[in-house]
């Protein structure tokens, strides 16, 4: 196995995996089997979308490489079916989400790079790549998106992509540094929900009273 | 009148019933006037954007050519005056409604297609032209979109996409044949309407209890 | 201080009221610190990248200029730790949030008429850069856009960029004239603030009741 293939693989699984994410999310609110092939299909592959066209690579590659499109319909569909099963496997699936997240942060800042787009740009279109199929499925399920309320899923990609934008910019963006930061993301993502990490809440005051009636704004 | 004359006639029809169906959403959620214009707009011509951003037309055919605009807008502008009157023509509108996603399906299939997009993606794109509009009405009135929930909507539409791409892979993607895709999407909407077909939803089990208090994940 | 370094600065101070409205709105949602910084982006920013993604300008300038971004996420953190001092400044948000509007919609307007859109899709790229990124910021918050609802808004912004392309079309889009187009947009919205306008709402009767059972459609 050459290491194209070896990466397409990886890729793949971790298409497979945020399509079950997005396919679960969709079965609990209760979507039928198109309802729920979609949302996997966007969970999987709406970042990588929105990365394809801020990059400029058209037709993006969900559209263009048939297996990316397959793998998420596949994994969806399986997902309509055998949810029940799912359900016993809650800690697996979300050890492979942050496999996937780790995935999708390190090849969606390299593609940046490579595509002449600046460290801090390529940085935050890294972790957009690797949330926001995440993004997507929350708001198609009506939900405010939960990586931007309590966990430590965002912020570990984002960690995981300034290692890669450091790692380029050093010339040192071989196969071992690259590893060594998708384990940085998994890693970080692994602990904070093994101890329930959560980045911090603003504290809110209850919002003063201002009279009755409407009244002019000042 | 020259078919391309028939064919921009048609385009602007479909424009037109997308943009009612988004104006009469947005009636009904108490948007103001703008608020009606601005979901008109998304639904009659967000699909189509998304498609040529996806295929880099750029700039958008909605943009591009003003009568896209002035079709969406005069018509959602026209439904905020007279909507009443419309509530009596429902089952006109969503015959009108699926005429529109029949010919938004084969238009939007055949220019991936043309833009060099793989049959599988072509398909998507295709769909995505069709269903984009009511995605983006649905998520901007705060609805779970219906396509996902009920309906055989996006099915009808993807039934029609697959059978452009084959007849194109034929070679045989001419007038007729094109027009009986457009009559199949066509008439598996509306029969799917009349006897109320709807695509299976997944059984839930109510979730089991784990315990009081929060405990860790695993 | 040259032309180009006051417009810069500007812009950014477009960008940085813009993020403390998303800011903001993220903190009353009780989104967490990531959350309330990611939300001050879109806000800051979304409209900017849908306009770029648009004219085909990619990397969008909020990938390929850092500046954009550091100041969107230092606003934003800023507020997020100052947010009780910043409610007292609410007139102040307000009327800084009407400068923003003004000046995104005459920058958009000329960068789309600049990349060859017709003066109909100009003014609505135009439009939608000064708007696009309060409709993401509402939709991550779970809102139906405030735009879209009560008040004088994008209706201010669709003046000033009709404004804008009916200068560039007569050759006078100088400093002046263009600077008359932001005043006109900043004008509208303060003064439809002070005198609470609103665009009109439909006439909503309630449904009639259509008898009991789901029947069929027709």
């Amino acid at each position: 196995m050459t290491t194209s293939t070896a990466l397409l693989l990886a890729d793949l699984a971790g298409v497979a995996v945020f399509a079950a994410s997005g396919a679960s999310a969709a079965v609990a609110k209760r979507l039928d089997l198109f309802g729920v092939v979609f949302v996997g299909f966007v969970a999987a592959l709406g970042g990588g979308i929105f990365r394809d066209l801020a990059i400029d690579e058209v037709p993006p590659l969900a559209f263009a490489d048939w297996r990316y499109a397959t793998a998420a319909v596949t994994t969806a569909a399986a997902v309509f079916w055998l949810h029940p099963q799912l359900a016993r496997l809650r800690t697996t699936v979300l050890v492979l989400d942050a496999a996937g997240l780790a995935l999708f942060t390190v090849t969606g800042t390299l593609k940046a790079l490579d595509a002449q787009v600046p460290p801090v740009g390529a940085c935050v279109i890294g972790m957009l790549t690797a949330i926001g199929g995440g993004l997507g499925r929350d708001l198609l399920t009506g939900e405010i998106p939960v990586v931007l309320r309590r966990e430590i899923y965002a912020v570990a990609a984002l960690a995981g992509s300034i290692m890669v934008a450091v790692l380029h910019g050093l010339g040192l963006a071989g196969t071992l540094p690259l590893t060594a930061a998708a384990v940085l993301v998994f890693g970080l993502r692994v602990v904070a929900l093994r101890r329930r990490w959560a980045a911090p809440v603003a504290t809110l005051r209850p919002p003063r009273t201002r009279g009755p009636g409407p009244g002019p704004l000042w």
